[in-house]
């Protein structure tokens, strides 16, 4: 696959950051085996990182990816393996995989990622078939895909414990729907395995819960390397209760960013950092880069106008915020023809399998690159990120994916973490309901 | 990687053989998911796969592989994949790693496998050294490579219970030496993870005990596909107490080839084949393709002149050969340029990594190929075993690789079912000794 070379990504120098996560690459990779008999990482997850130079830390973890169609598909059989390895700790007796993609069935990007997911889980050796909870989808349907291809949704179906299409008992259910929207009553309290687990939908999950796990993986780390952590880690704080319409809260959102911007501008000074320090206001839950703001100063999140507020209120399906992670903004160095590029990983199981750079060409280096619809370019990796190059330069590209590799999977031990820690949180919210 | 196709490998229809695995593929890869979690895999291993377009089978089994640099460099991040979860099995916690090679240190083809062996070891997070056996070594030695590159060899060294180098105490010892001249008093009994065994080296290891065990999982392999096991499975015998040099035990010999050479026949009279029998005579114990006859008749093995004699009596490191394994000859169908050629497939941990065709340009379809030194020009496969293509045309070339996979897969799973039944054979002769 031929890809365009990154300007700065692959031809600048590396960071003494990498350069140290090269140097102790077995304690490393010991360090990880050992985490993953302790923890058991997600079936699937993408990782948003942030590479400002000086700085190399993951701002967004998906448990739910949604571009599986962006990867190289030179590495396909790395996503085969990793499934493979999956479904013998899972369950090594599974033939029939049932796939629950997102209701919306017009988005030709996500068809795409669908059918990309649904052919690595066929290679896999898994029979599979997608049902919706779409409500509007009460027949087997047939999608077309761009490319061709077709793909049929059919909709689900509950027998006592077990969930199904007409004719097919699947081993085990994957969840490819984020469930912004809460927590289907057809999937609850179902035999099967499900995965990953209903409390990792966004209805529950919380992005404050992952980095705080991600705190103490980060300081674990970071002491195995005898690092300072925050070279990985942004800090964060959580600001609850708010209504963006009403204005409530207003001051207490402008005090944490003041916070997180005081917290950076120091870190920058003992540094010699002269980059001026940002912060990003996102949702607490959600995704698709919805509700999210970049600002420099306490004073940008008071006063908003309608059009603002209105963008910050609401994320997929509805949602309302009133939760969000007040987030050190990591800027990025790396470019793509003079546009903000920002790197992407993908992570099957406990393996880094692929990963592509997410490129906007009207947005700067300081603002989310996870816009909507078709402003971000996905430019495949085309080298895996699984195989640093020791012999070779310390600057070559190999060596560079080690680095995104290291912190990605950093951030999905984060998230087996918190999938452990979270699971009372959907009781106590069934128990409430 | 570009690859010369091979002319009837690629091309021809696909057999009805590889349909019904590609057909019944969920139920195969559950089948080898249950299997590995009873048998643990061997660390690496590779097989010689025949392939006569009526029929598909394993006729060696090398669980010392020496040729990782004929491999498609692209298929590297597979192998990494496959020895971290390896890894995470025998010691999660290694970080060094002692490779033992072969003694032949002037072997160049040898030696660049050692090199892209030890790559791979190494970008899976190790750190990796090389002990030899070799006493001829007796301080660190470095080797140029044919690329440029170099490999150093140290004198292995005892201490107490554990195996290693001066100022290198390793985690596990991995051995890419196949201990034809026996078990070195140094390996016995130590406290490290040592892989594969000690009893998996030729000196006690026997191609039909081998065999025994996938008459096995051929059976419950054929019973779950409903197929007769013939197709996947040449039938066997073995002779023992022979002395090529007296000629004792000739008549033995020839007898077993008749009934090998009379099953054979009515097999392909059953089926309405109309190729010639032929059985392949070969030293029970070794590899490296000495030892080894081609006949059509029993009247072959009478008689032999010097040279035959002498071709048969001895193999490697010296090993003189009184038993053998009398085979069913599986002819190659697969051809390149003309000539004739043979699937090689590698795998570590229960993952097929690669393969490459064994081509040789002076032999025929019904000769072994895996003569000494120039003859056989290895051809990296372009396409990963793993992944076929379920949708595209059954012809197609990931489709075929997949039927290889499968078969090679077979031949490791009984391999691990050898080693865990060959166990007490090392005691046995540990007590005679």
């Amino acid at each position: 696959m031929n890809v365009p070379r990154l300007a700065t990504a692959l031809t600048g120098p590396l960071l003494d950051l990498e350069r140290k996560f090269l140097a102790a690459q077995c304690e490393i990779e010991a360090w990880f085996r050992s985490q993953w008999l302790e923890h058991a990482p997600p079936f699937y997850g993408s990782v948003d990182l942030r590479n400002s130079g000086f700085k190399l830390a993951p701002v967004d973890m998906n448990l739910f990816p949604g571009g599986f169609n962006n990867l190289n598909p030179d590495f396909t059989p790395l996503c085969v393996q990793a499934v493979q390895s999956a479904l013998e700790k899972i369950c090594p007796d599974a033939r029939r995989l049932l796939l629950i993609p997102e209701n919306h069935t017009r988005n030709q990007y996500y068809l795409q990622n669908v059918a990309s997911l649904a052919r690595i889980l066929k290679l896999a050796g898994l029979n599979v078939r997608l049902g919706t909870l779409n409500p509007e989808i009460t027949a087997p349907t047939t999608l077309e895909l761009p490319n061709g291809g077709t793909l049929t949704v059919e909709p689900l179906q509950r027998n006592g414990r077990r969930v199904g299409l007409p004719g097919f008992d699947p081993c085990v259910v994957l969840l490819n729907n984020d469930l912004s929207a809460g927590i289907p009553d057809i999937l609850r309290d179902i035999d099967q395995n499900l995965l990953p687990p209903l409390h990792a939908g966004w209805f529950v999950r919380r992005k404050t819960h992952h980095f705080r796990e991600y705190d103490g993986v980060a300081a674990e780390f970071g002491q195995l390397l005898g690092i300072d952590p925050w070279y990985i880690n942004p800090y964060f704080g959580q600001v609850s209760q708010l209504d963006f319409q009403t204005r409530e809260g207003e001051e207490r959102l402008a005090a944490e960013v003041e916070r997180i911007l005081g917290l950076t501008a120091a870190k920058y000074r003992e540094l010699g950092i002269t980059d001026a320090p940002y912060a990003i206001v996102k949702a607490d839950a959600g995704t698709y880069g919805m509700g999210v703001m970049s600002v420099k100063s306490p004073a940008d999140v008071i006063g908003l106008n309608r059009k603002q507020r209105n963008k910050m209120a609401v994320v997929k399906e509805g949602l309302e915020v009133s939760d969000v992670i007040v987030q050190e903004g990591v800027p990025t160095f790396e470019t793509l023809e003079e546009a903000v590029a920002e790197p992407v990983v993908y992570m099957m199981d406990r393996f880094v399998v692929g990963g592509f750079y997410r490129v906007h060409t009207e947005r700067g280096a300081d603002e989310n690159l996870n816009a909507p619809g078709a402003y971000f370019k996905p430019l495949a990796f085309d080298t895996p990120l699984s195989t640093p190059d020791c012999d070779g330069s310390p600057d070559c590209a190999p060596n560079r994916f080690y680095a995104y590799g290291v912190v990605a999977r950093l951030a999905l031990l984060a998230a087996s973490r918190e999938i452990e820690s979270t699971e009372s949180v959907l009781e106590s919210i069934s128990m409430a309901a």
